[in-house]
């Protein structure tokens, strides 16, 4: 119960004015056989290892702590820099710093990748330790609810009795939401972005096509590609569809609208691309290198898995022992998580009586609009952590 | 100049109430090598085979002929069909028929496929007189006006100086837009439904998605795979996009809600599996069956290509020569072709001064209502078709 969270990984970030600065993956493992987590397929799982990151020092009595929690494709690094010369900041660097929206002179934030992904923490192509191999498809099956376990145990490690806040958008709105449900004790405030208590039958079906376009590349072998090339294609496609689903018809016509890629009109022939077919196959080739197709296949399971209300015989129930002050903010143009989604959670704990705040930010942006609208966000979320300390 | 189109190709349907019964396909070849058609690529093309169907009866001045105009995956056989013992009715053939939106008692309708196609008419996967093989990759890259172009061709070879009218949803509402600007004194009246003068970005991007999972199938070869397993895979995967597009979050949620294939509950295991994503499976399957994946390639890109603003600078200027009475439809829910899309054409032709009747019909069907809104259109089309006997 006593972790290290009280030591901040990062260093003065005075070259990089507003930036948590360099940072330093952790890891943590627990869960030796037979001391796992007892999974929702009521199969026990461990050992496995967390890789987290820690933005900003944990107070004497460790309340100070948010949890942020990522979105399908994210991972631990949500914030700062990996080394001085690395250009990529963490994927929610403009929400998380010194006076940002998750402020880092107040708060500790702490960011770890799910139960299931490829960025550090165990996941299907981790070494399983009975055989020496990967897991390949023999990783259970996992939900939103064993993703939160393993946060929890995070948590217990860093010896954090309450969190100031869970906060996540998209599949890391579902985790917020599920850690509320699930230990509602154990913290003050939660903030659900973008998200949903259930995927729409288009959801889905969208997440099925991403599967479907993996098992059916040639390289797939059922999941046991490990030793050998990885299905690209078929990720790649995945990633693809996915992205499409990220932003909106209008954010799409903004940023590409007919424009042709390398040329001032029409050829007719196969050298004609638009620019945004070209945008979407660079985006399914760079996802490719930095993502494990069976992680896909896991986490978009997991996403079609959760629904809250149908686990509880209606959302209604499901939060009705929440005891934490609740944000809940959709976006406009979200079509794949869209506002109606938002406003069931959020009326179902108007009906129990819970503290919500629930703002629908009109927005161009799509689902990814949590990523993007920055400026908004950050006086919503800055007042609702603050509004906590009164 | 004189063709067959006064015998109707199909027989009394006393044993199928409504149905215009048994119809066989016709074809008509033309454009030998240096007679043929001119691409919009700035090539000829021919020799072209185009199969067309006809319903009802030509009258004796040949002014009663209807061409409808079939989307994307559509064929020749919108009506009837094909054997007493057929059970798959044409792809519209709830509004054509006796009595029916395109009523074959009065009417002539005829409906051809379009070039490129896979379903009778010269395509990817037709034989190159030249080469004794399958065109592959080596068919022209074709647009929309092509297809017209082909169309004219026929209506010219049956000896019809002006039709009716031209009807068309979706892609077949790009062929019935393009004929009205085109060959604005060969038709009386024009009908376009569910369609667009252009393609937003995001409908592009779908149809590139489709694409690249066509040309990462293992058996893509390049598009030369008519002599081994075609790329099944990858047009399946194509296939299941479209779906989605196709359909509503609604209509979806209708027909499929969260209800799992052949379980009650979740086990959480690879036997999960919802109904919509069985049900996209099944459509992805049954389409490589009756579907070549080129014609996909070609097709899909003559439909990103098609802007009909673009090509005239600005729709006002391309609708200025038009002619006939026009008869927009869009679709609440159709977020493909979305209704503003159809505005734009109808405000383009009503600053000119254009007889354009304009209805946006409230359906929770998304894209493929114009397949099954069959009640509300049926007196749409048949009024607006009748009134130009006046």
């Amino acid at each position: 119960m006593h972790g290290d969270g009280r030591k901040p990984n990062h260093t003065a970030s005075a070259e990089r004015p507003g930036s948590i600065g360099v940072v330093s993956p952790r890891e943590y493992t627990f869960g030796a056989p037979g001391a796992g987590i007892l999974l929702e397929n009521g199969a026990e799982f461990g050992p496995i290892t967390v890789r987290y990151e820690l933005y900003g020092r944990l107070n004497a009595d460790r309340s100070n702590a948010i949890l942020v929690t990522h979105a399908f494709s994210g991972d631990a690094h949500a914030a700062g820099y990996h080394s001085p010369s690395d250009h990529h900041a963490g994927w929610w660097d403009s929400m998380i710093g010194p006076g940002k929206a998750f402020d880092t002179d107040r708060y500790c934030v702490i960011c770890s990748n799910v139960l299931g992904g490829c960025r550090g923490t165990t996941g299907p192509g981790s070494i399983n330790p009975e055989t020496g191999k990967p897991y390949g498809l023999s990783f259970p099956v996992i939900t939103i609810d064993d993703m939160v376990k393993v946060q929890l145990a995070l948590i217990d490690h860093l010896g954090i009795e309450q969190l100031h806040a869970v906060a996540g958008g998209s599949m890391g709105g579902m985790q917020a939401l599920e850690w509320a449900v699930r230990y509602p004790e154990r913290m003050r405030s939660v903030i659900i972005m973008a998200a949903t208590s259930r995927l729409s039958a288009q959801a889905i079906a969208f997440n099925a096509v991403g599967r479907n376009a993996i098992i059916s590349d040639e390289f797939w072998n059922g999941g046991d590609y490990y030793d050998g090339p990885p299905p690209a294609r078929g990720l790649a496609i995945a990633r693809m569809v996915g992205h499409i689903t990220y932003l909106s018809e209008q954010a799409m016509g903004m940023k590409f609208g007919r424009r042709l890629q390398e040329r001032a009109s029409f050829g007719f022939d196969f050298e004609d691309q638009f620019q945004v077919e070209s945008y979407l196959e660079h985006q399914g080739g760079k996802f490719v290198d930095r993502f494990d197709a069976n992680s896909y296949i896991y986490l978009s399971k997991a996403m079609d898995y959760y629904d809250l209300g149908g686990r509880f015989n209606g959302l209604e129930h499901a939060v009705a022992g929440c005891r934490s002050k609740f944000l809940v903010v959709s976006f406009s143009s979200d079509w794949l998580y869209p506002p109606y989604q938002s406003k069931e959670i959020v009326f179902a704990m108007m009906r129990q009586g819970i503290d919500v705040s629930y703002v629908e930010l009109e927005s161009p942006y799509g689902h990814d609009s949590f990523f993007l609208e920055i400026e908004r966000q950050t006086p919503l979320v800055a007042s609702f952590l603050e509004g906590l300390n009164e």
